[in-house]
């Protein structure tokens, strides 16, 4: 089908996606909902993506040839998770449009260039000190208080490449447990709720967000998602402008999230903190696939392909709750409920934390 | 995973389909939503479906060393269609279960069998009579009266094998006008509506419909789908009974549709006459996709898996628009619609009388 200008992309062309997990599958399924055929590349033989693409690449991340390859038979790239290396972004941004761009990978991949990148747009964060080496430790705890929080400022997720602080911490076997690599400090918020933001910017520059989503966690892992989250319309209004201020800044194109803390002082009164943003889509996002008109895989797709953006009207209150290693082995009840839909994800191995599938349930709006 | 009982299919299995249309490419992507694999059966080179499937073989109908193939890598059997030739189940049936099984096919294949089950069970039908050849038409002509419909007894479809007799038409012609093909002549019914019933039936027993739909066609082609139809709670209600009555009879399994006329009498009094019975997933259930919270697709994959029917609740009042041949260029247009859900088929040249997409635009009840 004939594109409305020359930028932009059509039904028929390929969308290349880098990352063969859940997200990637979940991405592919929505850009052939839209008429577009998928290409995902991916290092691991049993990728989920795989089942569910056009075309797929089994290939590393610095495998040059064969991302070559790969980049002449998509129109553009995308991909499904933030610790792509960027020298593999380098590589593909000279031969097709690559979204989101390099810009809004490396300012996410390091938690040190993300803070300072919040901090100047005076967004705040949890004071935070850069730590590169055991020495540099020592000198952040005197400033930050214990008990504070080292994380390396690369490769971290669900809780991995974080070590607490803790009053009687041995500081340089703290420092090794995390590998010698260059971390930040950050100081402990105390906070009433997670929230994050899940939000797009389009190729074109429009702007759309989901209404805010409330997290809970277990073991560093999201195990629920409740939407609207309970927090006040201006705290809502002011999250949703923090994540638009985001993407202005990085002139960001596609879905991203933005995982915010709410602080009360003793009067009730809502502080946001901002944690990180996260530059695709995102599990606190799942349910938009079967709680919202458009999903958030649907938007990313439509962001990237400079499309406008879909309604992200609820369709009633939304509870989503991850499948993580066994909990999955209850999908079969969960199908018996009137109001939940379950999604699996093809995963062969049943593993402990290991996200399986998830299910939403949407319930009337109170 | 674990399945609940020795019958029934578990995430991880793979689902053989027949057929690589759009709605062996949607059938695909709900099992795939699952967490099962998918395996494509059909005969031509460029099947939507294959872009979307674990795996697709390339083959013919009749070529049973690929359909034994087919059937050793897949843990049973549905399809897309129902001109599936029944030779192709029958073979299939011994290696691997088929659903919905070989008797539902063949009743719905043919017309007479068709129009004889229904007046078996009670449910009216137009008027007919077999016609075997030319002679045999100029007696149901005397019977039936004119003007009246010639329809081929099998693969009929979109108003094709299908003719008028008008008052001045020649028998000879028009018969030989249908290829001297058994056929039947149908008396014409005055409707004021044509309605859908999209059911299910699961492999142990449970039913469950969708709200009736009323379809709106241009050039035999359906063009719209509006739901509920706008008929009395008593018709809708008897509908639902007739999708019922037609599910347990066969014992069927899976999803399936029945296509009605809503006639009037002059106190404006509805009566239903059926017209065929679809065994497979219809063109009129597209807006459960986007309009329910169990679509029509995994509804198929979960009855004929033995698990839980899904919930067929709407979000709001549907309509459904077919995007046929160049209709499929407003696709961007219509992307910018707050209430629209766009969905292309992957088609890779746009035909006149082609289905290119849907699209399902949901709106609050009235």
């Amino acid at each position: 089908m004939n594109g409305v200008n020359g930028s932009s992309i059509s039904p028929g062309a390929t969308i290349g996606i880098l990352g063969g997990g859940q997200l990637g599958r979940m991405l592919a399924m929505a850009a052939a909902q839209l008429g577009l055929k998928t290409h995902i590349y991916a290092p691991e033989v049993d990728s989920p993506a795989f089942d569910v693409a056009t075309r797929f690449t089994l290939g590393r991340y610095d495998d040059m040839q064969a991302l070559q390859a790969f980049a002449a038979q998509v129109d553009c790239v995308t991909y499904e998770f933030e610790n792509i290396p960027a020298e593999t972004v380098a590589a593909l941004e000279h031969l097709r449009p690559v979204y989101p761009d390099r810009a809004a990978l490396t300012t996410s991949q390091d938690r040190l260039n993300e803070k300072n990148f919040f901090n100047g747009l005076g967004i705040a964060t949890a004071p935070f000190v850069d730590v590169e080496d055991a020495g540099a430790l020592a000198r952040a705890v005197a400033q930050i208080g214990r008990p504070a929080i080292l994380k390396t400022r690369r490769f971290g997720y669900d809780g991995k490449g974080q070590a607490v602080v803790r009053e009687s911490a041995d500081l340089a076997a703290v420092y090794r447990s995390l590998g010698g690599l260059p971390c930040i400090l950050e100081g402990v918020v105390r906070f009433s709720r997670e929230i994050s933001v899940i939000a797009a910017r389009s190729n074109n520059g429009q702007f759309s967000a989901y209404d805010v989503a409330e997290n809970i966690h277990s073991h560093h892992i999201l195990a629920k998602t409740i939407v609207p989250a309970h927090i006040s319309t201006g705290t809502a209004a002011r999250a949703l402008d923090i994540a638009a201020q985001i993407a202005t800044a990085l002139n960001y194109v596609g879905v991203f999230a933005v995982e915010m803390f709410v602080a009360e002082d003793a009067e009730g009164t809502e502080r946001l903190i901002v944690n990180e943003m996260v530059p695709r889509v995102h599990n606190s996002g799942h349910w938009t696939l079967d709680g919202a008109v458009t999903s958030q895989f649907e938007q990313h797709i439509r962001a990237i392909c400079g499309w406008p953006l879909g309604s992200t009207r609820r369709h009633g209150r939304i509870e989503m709750q991850n499948l993580i290693g066994v909990e999955a082995e209850a999908w079969h009840d969960i199908m018996s409920e009137a109001r939940a839909s379950v999604r699996l994800y093809g995963k062969q191995e049943m593993r402990p934390g290991r996200k399986m599938g998830h299910v939403t349930r949407v319930f009337e709006e109170n």
